[in-house]
């Protein structure tokens, strides 16, 4: 059962992203969100708001690139998007991290996994796209529903906030940037 | 945009399951897992461990199950497998919940999670007997890595765990609880 050990290895190494913490606050505010949990989340919008993307989409392969998508921060940790972290530097780490992790599974598994993380990192694709769109829309409800979470804690303005989420949201959904982008503006109007 | 306002306010209240604290303790024992972590965890177990699976399963679907499978706790808790609470009086707060919570969606979407949860609490099919398997033998891997974790804490012996965790794993996968069982007697032995 080498092949199964393998696997329960790769499952017990990945438990560490739950103690992965990001910047985006819960809803109610009492802790900041973790990676694991911000995964769960991530796949559950997949599978509300998969209607909303601007091309077809296979719902169960970007809930798949969701549940993946993060793990590489198991090796190289969180960069907050209104941070001022090395945005190259990072890309680096999550390579060799995405190396190692999906390098504990036996090999067809493990080269399959990275293929679908490989594809949404490049965003090529109408699932990674629309996978990538919801992962820039989760912390904007948050932001909003907290009444500015991150964005008050990076001084983050109206301008900013519409430059930083906008292209990535519309290209995998306009119609639910359209309706945000109007939440973002009453927000800080 | 009231349909997708409606979508929005389900993601944004199951942001709660975030805050439902299970007994498990996490690999590294720093603390206790949420609920909304552990459905991650599963349906990383699933998406890695289906060729173990009894019978033929679709793996997509048994995800969904797994993300939507313990959301009713955002209303009704967590209880835990070796603790004391009443399981009848749980089932009909978990009922209520649901009605609840997928009641938030628009109607056919709803209704679809809503058969999908059932399914789930039925273990009435391949999909819904692996899910459930995968939900039971999570915390026993959590507990063999962390030198006991909850059968310490409520004084569970060899034959209960065997008892309370076999039947379920092995109706899901026959293959999975030949080592774990194996793991378990080590463990106590």
């Amino acid at each position: 059962m080498d092949h199964l050990k393998q696997q329960l290895g790769f499952l017990k190494e990945i438990d560490q992203l739950k103690g992965v913490i990001r910047q985006t606050p819960l809803m109610d505010k009492s802790r900041q969100e973790n990676s694991a949990e911000h995964s769960w989340h991530l796949a559950m919008y997949a599978l509300i708001l998969s209607e909303y993307a601007n091309e077809p989409v296979n719902v169960g392969r970007v809930i798949q690139m969701l549940l993946i998508h993060d793990i590489v921060e198991v090796d190289a940790g969180d960069v907050p998007l209104h941070g001022s972290g090395d945005k190259t530097e990072q890309a680096e780490r999550e390579q060799a991290a995405a190396n190692r992790l999906f390098g504990l599974l036996p090999d067809k598994q493990g080269a399959s996994l990275r293929e679908l993380w490989d594809e949404f990192e490049e965003a090529s694709t109408p699932d990674a796209r629309f996978a990538k769109s919801l992962d820039r829309l989760q912390p904007v409800l948050h932001n909003l529903a907290t009444e500015g979470g991150t964005w008050d804690k990076f001084n983050v303005d109206e301008a900013m906030v519409l430059q930083r989420c906008g292209p990535q949201i519309a290209k995998g959904s306009e119609a639910i940037w359209d309706w945000v982008k109007g939440e973002i503006q009453q927000h800080f109007g």
